[in-house]
């Protein structure tokens, strides 16, 4: 039998039609919630109970494109030039990684998102078992796929697909259903186009969805259109990767004829405000992305270009730049940035059942601790998590109704450990 | 005879031509730092020590533009076109403010800026007394003032320059010489000439320094141009305000030529990111402003308009959204950016003995935790503060020597009374 527990004494944040916030009790069976309302629920009477006063209840937050393992080179090379940045510090690192550096890097990220409250977290890199092997012990929600730079010879691209099409058969729907893959060659500007087909023919055999990174910076605009004579929505496009379900990393600079494409064909969308900034990349386009109702949701990057893994930033950097840009206070509003942190973000990784606190929906959820200066006065509940909150007030931190971080802990990773595995994996890479 | 502690084991954040980094001591006697090097300093075997290793010691934040009773309006309307949030929202609740409403808005700020590492903060506000009155309990260090609104008949125009002399004179130097005042009219475009010319003078005639708003929107400046004939620059150069050492909170909307101007006269300019960002004033120009030698530090202004107090997201926002807007990612490093919230915050505020970490400073400084996933590897403690530290990472926070936060906890403040008479107080608003 489900474990059942009830929360009372709970103010959650809901994205109903009509309301945002109820005050009283949600109900949990198993790894799902089964009721949240004012009212004391029936069949709550045998269920233990969890006391929700001073706490702000509300759903995990999910990112939607990153690169775990790399939180290994976190601070190694900042303010610099990007293709100098990428020549010298980046690759010539990325190329010595070891699947036990990507265990080391992974189990960093994961430790971190989890204590800054995400609960599902996107990731494309290389040596995926090990990413899944961290996604399996520590209990948390992710959707993962080998991502294949395609600037190779033949044999050595078959290879890589073939890594890809395994990892995706291996994983997708293992740890009680919290892995699922997805199909990602890393982007047009390094998979060519006979490449890149043949993952789009991979997604469609194993009825995944696929994800991408697009038009990050204008220079890479510019290479495709020299190179292919069209833009990257319209490449990808004749590629036929937006017949698959897809999701793009970045898309910073987009016309108003690529919007409207994304938006016939539901591509969605992740912006990555912190790594478009710190990188110089540009803002994207979001308020015409939701104007034209694509699905805009939010990812760190990976760390070395960020440099943190805290959504809880994302999401006040979604709500801010965009109004600082346009000159319009009503863009991006606290309540749509706080969805595409959360449900929007569910949907551009093709997860239906989280994203939201609701009846029906995965116990992935997190408690923010509101007995603090910074949430009085209690006006809005929305607004401060949006404009005031941050990541030092998660308090506690459930995925599939297993508790993950209590106060401010993580219960399933030796944190010491991996602190002192990570630093000795950085260590090692620079002695190579 | 003042106390004499030494810090071993410690990793200290210094502003040195050569370094940032130092590992090793520091002395503190009395208020003032007397010592800080790798290697144990003479006189100190008689000292108290405190270990500090997994610290990073660094200097306390300094906010230089705020009005701190606003964390009353805290989420009481966001997302608003400016002009109705003023007039709908701020203008006839802040009508409404006591003394009471004052002190207990501010001690709900210093409190929330206390354990987020501010060791300064500005503020310009009305009821100042109660200000003072928080600042002399809490042990924070502040540079107070009335800032006044000449938008009324002349007799009351004189009581309220009255008020700010008689504020300046009672309390300048005061609580150990952790007060300092300044002379602040509100505005431009809140002072017409004649008014603003008297705030000189009486700056001139107490020798303290001036601060005041100055072009946050393209409105405003417009309407400085149609009012006076000169953009607001010049219109404060003309009203004498360079004469005196100035400070310029918002300064978003300039001219190259405005800039020159600046420099010129030595007047320092408080970005404040957050606030410009959310009400969609716009982006100042700083890269210019310092590629020209002024003076930028930065500010939180109102929590009504940010919506809180946390420096280390200003650093953070000012170090992003330059190389995000200019498309230059080297605008704004890290180490210029962390110099913006300190030691140029210290100069901005014409605080000669605060604003970094050497003999012969002020004890004001601060210890984070890097015990914490966020802070690997090691590779650049500056980066690491800037770009992935948060206010959650703030451990101990001292000021002239006094230690004020032990392990996140606020010792000289009552924080459950401080958090129940602010809500108290915001319903009190409400009511009346």
């Amino acid at each position: 039998m489900s474990r059942k527990w009830l929360i009372k004494n709970g103010t959650f944040v809901v994205f109903e039609q009509d309301r945002s916030i109820v005050q009283g009790y949600m109900l949990v069976e198993g790894d799902t919630i089964s009721y949240i309302g004012e009212q004391l629920p029936e069949g709550a009477e045998d269920a233990e109970t969890f006391d929700g006063k001073g706490l702000l209840f509300m759903p995990g937050l999910i990112n939607t494109h990153g690169h775990a393992a790399m939180s290994l080179l976190r601070g190694y090379g900042d303010d610099m030039v990007l293709q100098t940045w990428l020549q010298e510090k980046m690759w010539p690192m990325e190329a010595k990684f070891t699947a036990g550096d990507v265990y080391a890097g992974t189990a960093l990220s994961v430790l971190e998102m989890l204590k800054g409250g995400t609960t599902t977290f996107l990731d494309m890199y290389d040596h995926m078992d090990e990413v899944a092997k961290v996604v399996q012990q520590s209990g948390i929600r992710a959707v993962l796929m080998r991502g294949v730079i395609g600037l190779c010879p033949p044999d050595v691209q078959q290879q890589k697909l073939n890594e890809a099409i395994a990892f995706a058969k291996n994983w997708h729907g293992q740890a009680d259903g919290r892995i699922t893959a997805m199909i990602s060659p890393h982007g047009p500007y390094t998979c060519p186009p006979e490449f890149f087909e043949k993952f789009v023919q991979a997604a469609n055999d194993l009825d995944l969805p696929m994800h991408t990174h697009m038009s990050e910076t204008r220079a890479e605009v510019e290479q495709n259109v020299n190179d292919y004579g069209v833009r990257p929505v319209q490449h990808l496009l004749n590629l036929g990767m937006f017949s698959r379900p897809s999701l793009l990393a970045h898309a910073v600079h987009l016309t108003d004829e690529e919007i409207d494409i994304l938006a016939a064909h539901n591509v969605a969308v992740s912006h990555n405000p912190g790594s478009n900034l710190k990188l110089a990349s540009g803002v994207a386009r979001v308020p015409a992305l939701l104007g034209k109702g694509v699905v805009v949701s939010l990812g760190t990057d990976g760390a070395a270009s960020n440099n943190n893994l805290d959504m809880l930033e994302e999401v006040r950097l979604a709500a801010l730049i965009h109004k600082g840009v346009s000159g319009d206070p009503t863009a991006v509003p606290a309540l749509e940035a706080l969805k595409m942190g959360t449900e929007y973000g569910a949907k551009s990784v093709f997860l239906a059942n989280t994203g939201k606190l609701a009846a029906g929906m995965k116990a992935d959820f997190i408690a923010l601790n509101t007995e603090q200066a910074h949430f009085l006065p209690k006006t809005d509940y929305v607004s401060h998590v949006v404009y005031s909150a941050g990541s030092k007030d998660v308090e506690h931190v459930w995925v599939n109704g297993e508790q993950l971080v209590k106060h401010g802990a993580c219960l399933t990773l030796d944190e010491e450990r991996i602190r002192r595995e990570a630093q000795e994996a950085f260590e090692g890479l620079l002695a190579r």
